[in-house]
């Protein structure tokens, strides 16, 4: 049996086979979304888009707890504001969408050609500082109107060349957060909390484990003063990028103009931050978890934790199978676990019990229950685990199943984030010398490489250009002796994390 | 205390001095939204986007409840895209925006000049129908896939040249549903099906009575086979459009090719439905029950529904009122209503208590409770009903409140609706005339009309040209005996409803 699992898998191909492929494979099987006409964005079908609602509500609860309103700002930027921050322009105008025309009309032969020309061009936001920035400056009076704390959740554009779904879209749906504060200790604490924020909710909802760190300068966002990340590590060696927050210093609140009296009646600039994640996630979800039979969904994220999928063989018990299954279904979906009531449906569609199950092996659900004659006879269940061999089968007495779903999606989510981590740890190497690092990074899979580091931009772009390798973020400045840097053997002034990365 | 009410408002305009004067004043006055640099676009503030998420969620639960899924299309359309379906491209091309180019150049004096000209342009999405069209060509085969039913909540783009916040805007937050269905029967009953989930929103959630019927050749959308619309009567005597639910008939399904497999082995073409409904709610809401102090809200869609108000003249009781409101906070946040709990919040900023007041009353919150020391000392506490005069004060025992604020909400709610209802009713009329028809629409705040209608799309237009009186719907076909055009004098085919609109 466990040959023929081998031998024939659900995903065409293999993660082993061809790592890219195999993700948009597993894309396709798992019906989370599809390439759209528009070129370079994503039609995200329902079981994407509902993993996607649980994200955004999970995190909107956390980003309202600690204290942010929710906002709406315009799509649209006209140009002449792109341009209030220097170092922004030059992160954005050579990836934006540009609105000149404001009408179609017809020509003779009926072809439809853009009319109505605009006096000035609007950029399709590629992120909202700019506009929040001049909101602020009008919102932003008196010390007592701070810290201020606002957050949107929006769509945004930047016209990549080269996209692969949900980790480079042209479109992209996000939540960004932005903040303003009296000083810059406080606005520097504010994006740290909220790459706190972000680190729980990937590592305990996703079971994600990421490593964390500053940006260096020529990975920092456009216009920021220290850019903050959280890194996961996927399953083909590279990192991914999960979320970020930036201490944006003065720089914004200077262009736009944010400033406040102070409590002695001087005029201040105030501090701003801002931090964002996005569809990307779902992404990380699929290449940290994802199986060669599809998604793997870790229970605190999946949109649907249980199926019951009936066994409609014998079709005189028909009645008696979906009784039972109904029954079971009330069972479950009156349980609760981490706080929220089970997710369980039932699947009496007329199809093969293969096929169905399949169906559900490739969407990730946790747990997949069957119930055929046999099962209502006995007041049993057979129970199978997404992340056990997919013939694994669990049989239970039905009074016994409460409890054991409780404790197995615990169990699942635990395992999940610990075998992530195990992975992490077994694919991180300490790295001292450029042939230790071109030897690393020349294998299939490589994974995370600690190094000591000189902090040298012109170096840091050189290895990037000759090894398409990056530094990810800095783990450490705080060097308890000398270090020398792998590289340029100079004294090192940190200790930083290299890797490939999406 | 009367006159004194009347002869101050909190805004300015009143209703009665300047309608439309009045509006944007509440908007700005209850902090829902500002007008942004995007020429047509608006800044929703954190209280207007507390309320649109409000609507969100609740209508999205009726959404997924009535078997729709959620789905996310992307923001763009390739201008060949847009020709596929006439009517279609003639209902939206004279105001949409246009995307040709895909970066920004710097020139030599440092101007920003579009750069990157798209082969073919891209529209930005005035609604989603010719894309998700070509998707359902694809995901439907059988009739077995059948229905298909999804929603999208998304931002859409109509270059309007007049707007209005909330009403008429270039950018609108929306929702819009799609679905296929073998029959015509099973997609005329499912439209109707969904104006039925809007009507029942919009009744007894926001407290708007409405109108409901299809509208006439000339008022539906663009593509559509029969649309159907709830009308609500604002309080300057004008109609609000508050949702559509378009039957599409076979267009979209033959201009994409929208075809099944029937059961038997026959190919054939499906019928397609689609609805929507924005945020033009939130000026609905403010229209219909606004008043010259502010925003006034119905319990089961205020963002917060009491809000308590510690009156700390006494520094020396600081401590003590601040308890007693926590406490009396906590005894509130515990209380179910309409199966939720009550959204309860406390005011501590260091303001003047009126200033403070007034701050959520132009907010519209429905319960404002004082505590003050004379309440902490006695064991009571102060209410204050949003609409009831500003000064009617509701002194009561600590005891007493948790009876109180369930009974008082929803006696707000079915009064806050039965008073529009019967504003409704008493500004409809019946005309038989055009004499009677020029006369009613001549006042200042005319109202709704039925009338006896034979349906003459040109004569439909000219009182729309002359007047600015259109036909909202068509409220009876079905005509007990032979009746006249009031109009035309020919014989009527419908009794239809006309009003100035927005």
């Amino acid at each position: 049996m466990a040959k023929e699992k081998f031998s024939k898998t659900a995903v065409v191909p293999t993660r082993e086979e061809d790592f890219p492929g195999w993700y948009q494979a597993v894309i396709k099987a798992s019906e989370l979304a599809e390439v759209s006409p528009a070129r370079g964005c994503m039609i995200i079908r329902p079981w994407g888009y509902a993993i996607w609602e649980r994200m955004k509500s999970l995190l909107d609860a956390k980003i309202k707890e600690t204290g942010h309103e929710n906002v709406y700002f315009p799509l649209f930027i006209p140009l002449s504001y792109m341009q209030k921050e220097a170092d922004h322009v030059e992160g954005f105008a050579k990836e934006c969408a540009v609105v000149t025309h404001h009408k179609l009309t017809q020509k003779e032969g009926g072809e439809l050609v853009p009319d109505g020309k605009l006096e000035e061009p609007y950029i399709v936001r590629p992120t909202s500082e700019t506009l929040i920035g001049e909101a602020f400056s009008k919102w932003v009076q008196s010390y007592r109107d701070l810290p201020m704390k606002i957050n949107q959740w929006a769509n945004v554009v930047r016209w990549e060349m080269r996209t692969r779904m949900f980790l480079r879209t042209v479109e992209i749906l996000w939540q960004e957060g932005h903040t303003v504060h009296a000083t810059s200790q406080e606005a520097k604490a504010h994006t740290l909390m909220m790459l706190d924020v972000y680190h729980q909710f990937v590592t305990s909802v996703l079971a994600i484990p990421v490593v964390r760190g500053e940006k260096t300068e020529i990975e920092r966002f456009a216009g920021a003063e220290a850019t903050y990340t959280i890194e996961a590590l996927m399953q083909d060696g590279k990192a991914l990028q999960c979320g970020t927050s930036h201490f944006l210093g003065q720089h914004f609140a200077k262009s736009a103009d944010i400033s406040f009296l102070d409590e002695h009646g001087q005029q201040q600039t105030a501090w701003t931050t801002s931090w964002g994640m996005s569809t990307r996630l779902v992404g990380a979800l699929i290449m940290a978890h994802g199986d060669d039979n599809g998604l793997t969904l870790p229970p605190a994220i999946a949109p649907l934790q249980i199926v019951l999928l009936p066994i409609l063989h014998q079709l005189e018990k028909k009645d008696e199978i979906l009784d039972y299954c109904h029954q079971i279904k009330s069972q479950l979906a009156s349980l609760e676990w981490q706080g929220e009531k089970i997710r369980v449906s039932l699947d009496d569609r007329p199809m093969k019990g293969g096929e169905k199950s399949w169906h559900w092996i490739k969407k990730g659900v946790p747990l997949r229950i069957e119930i055929g004659a046999r099962e209502v006879d006995q007041k049993r269940v057979s129970v199978f685990q997404r992340n056990q061999e997919v013939k694994a089968r669990q049989v239970m007495d039905q009074s016994d199943l409460s409890t054991f779903v409780v404790g197995t999606l615990t169990d699942m989510q635990e395992t999940m984030y610990s075998e992530s981590e195990g992975s992490l740890k077994k694919n991180t190497v300490f790295i001292n010398s450029l042939d230790e690092f071109k030897s690393f990074f020349s294998e299939k899979k490589s994974g995370f490489a600690r190094a000591y580091w000189c902090n040298d931009s012109d170096k840091e772009a050189a290895l990037a250009k000759e090894f398409g390798v990056s530094v990810r973020c800095i783990l450490s400045e705080d060097l308890s002796q000398e270090r020398r840097c792998f590289l340029s053997g100079r004294e090192a002034k940190a200790e930083v994390l290299f890797a490939k990365a999406y």
